[in-house]
């Protein structure tokens, strides 16, 4: 019943994250009765194409530039990095306003049947790029308390050991643990209540 | 922190409907993430913006003509018209294979202190069609069973009135009511109890 | 850690419909904390105990007598029977003020695996009664509808065919499908959708 | 409709904390059909009655004795005070394995408003004893990391203070706090991301 446009550009909706055919579809029809609003997020679109690049350091978004501002600015400490999964979880840290330091977006887990994977070819580069280093380096292994990101946080200490055997002066920490803000008690499994009594001050 | 063309892109997702900020970054990052998809959505929005305009006679998306296929198909009745909210639920019906009529969107629900409204101007090329009708029509109000689609459906019929009165065969009918399929007897308000009870057979 | 008698309490109430262990312990301490209330339950629970009954036609509760007040009702019609899973099921029914007929509880769903539930003895009796009537009956099966409530409207129709050979007056009706109060058309199945336009009036 | 001792159980019932009128009602009904349940519920309730009191020291359940298990373990540091708010998070920490001090619930939080609430009263006791020890105490109060846990918390402090000061030998302690294991850290909130990124090791 529809235009097959219409069909593919429903389609291409439900490529984005959590969307899905029925929620594409309102897009779609949204974009269609508001007047300007197609040609608009199509010229935004396109501007975004052609002026953002990828941080060659760290993968966050940069304009015009090989390097992001983070990585260009002269104040942040290039030696303490925060890995993080994905770029909203940079964002997040950096309203804080409490890290000084550089991140690394690995662009997803370390999946270990998937060796081609984004995050894979990401966490390449960050080990040859660290193993360079002659200043003492710490990784803070930003990654969700999951089964993934904890899978992810060992795969890396693992790649990592070499080069401390090496000599090279690497350090890697993890989040600390415990009761998030505004957590019930009630529902806290024990591994979070055990780290809680430990991290009592 | 990040490059204002990205923050323009996000600000124009959070236009779309169900969209908050954080889901139209990673819309953002997602795009940005996966090689040309940000120039095939930007080509795919091009082109359906040149492509499809809406149907005069009842606003679905049509390609390339004044009117939608549905309204051109000589096989489907024009003097039977389900009158929806918005464009989906013209979609839903014709899922179920049952409706060989017309339709006609309102997009939106006829709110009484907003005259200007598209639903209002829609409203109002209804009722002009209506007007100069021949044959006998029946417009089925197919509006959702809350508050703002029982007041617009209360709202046309007050509208038709004087046509009726000057003689043109309008019927308007509403949607049957009672249990919906999958529904929990023991959450279904009394009103629902009520219909189920009547309509039984 | 907890003294056995307590465990009991909490292990007595997982076994009402919808507790798990967390809220049980809840409702424990409550009654702990809370001078007099464990007496005051375990008084009213007696007093339900001896002056309690279910109704020996309808399977309602019933005070201190065989029948329950809606069965002795001079006004009411017992030769329409509302047959419902569940005692709230015909609570909700009397709400609505417009059913003046007597109902039949179940107790559950016909589970053809298990020809020992309290829904099959029951069932049973329904239909020795039924066999004995000379009058008309209808019978509204008013089974939620869903999988198990459709498999029991179709096992009673089937126990009742027989009766309806040998030439006793029944009818079975089933409650009135289409759109309940307050559905969203958006989130309506295709059935409801076919049913609502059948409906329609 | 119901007889009137049966509406006096099902409003007992939405007594306990979290149970509305329709489940209350679902409680009597599946009391009723099942057998012997009733007079059984009454029994253990009667038993716990007599048998169950709070202990004097901590207010946790004790068996036939002022004082619980916990306080009479000889094996247990009685100069680790766990405050929680109520018996369920007392048992949660036990579920650890991890804690070898002694307990005591408070029965709610602190309401500044409020000065009859057991809360209170029972703060006013463990300041009391408090008071009276010879050696060096530490009260962990261990209160949900929301508003009201924290105001408890600040408020007990503020009672200890003139302790403080007169040379008793009391620390407080609150739980640690960072990512709870599971959580998303896209959903982490700033006090949190900042209370994890310090506490990294």
């Amino acid at each position: 019943m529809l235009p097959s446009q219409l069909q593919t550009l429903i389609s291409q909706f439900t490529r984005l994250p959590g969307i899905g055919p029925r929620q594409a579809a309102r897009f779609a029809f949204y974009l269609l009765r508001n007047e300007g609003e197609i040609s608009s997020l199509a010229n935004t679109l396109k501007s975004v194409d052609e002026s953002i690049k990828l941080c060659e350091n760290c993968f966050l978004p940069s304009y015009d530039s090989p390097a992001c501002t983070i990585c260009l600015s002269p104040t942040r400490d290039k030696n303490t990095i925060c890995v993080v999964e994905k770029e909203t979880d940079a964002l997040n840290f950096e309203k804080t306003g409490q890290f000084q330091g550089h991140y690394f977006v690995l662009g997803g887990f370390i999946d270990p049947l998937n060796k081609e994977s984004v995050a894979h070819e990401r966490l390449n580069l960050l080990v040859k790029k660290t193993e360079q280093t002659q200043e003492p380096v710490e990784l803070i292994l930003a990654l969700t308390p999951r089964r993934e990101g904890d899978f992810t946080s060992l795969y890396i200490e693992e790649q990592l050991k070499p080069l401390k055997e090496q000599g090279v002066k690497i350090k890697t920490t993890r989040l600390g643990r415990g009761l998030s803000s505004g957590a019930e008690l009630e529902y806290a499994d024990e591994e979070t209540l055990k780290n809680a009594l430990e991290g009592r001050k």
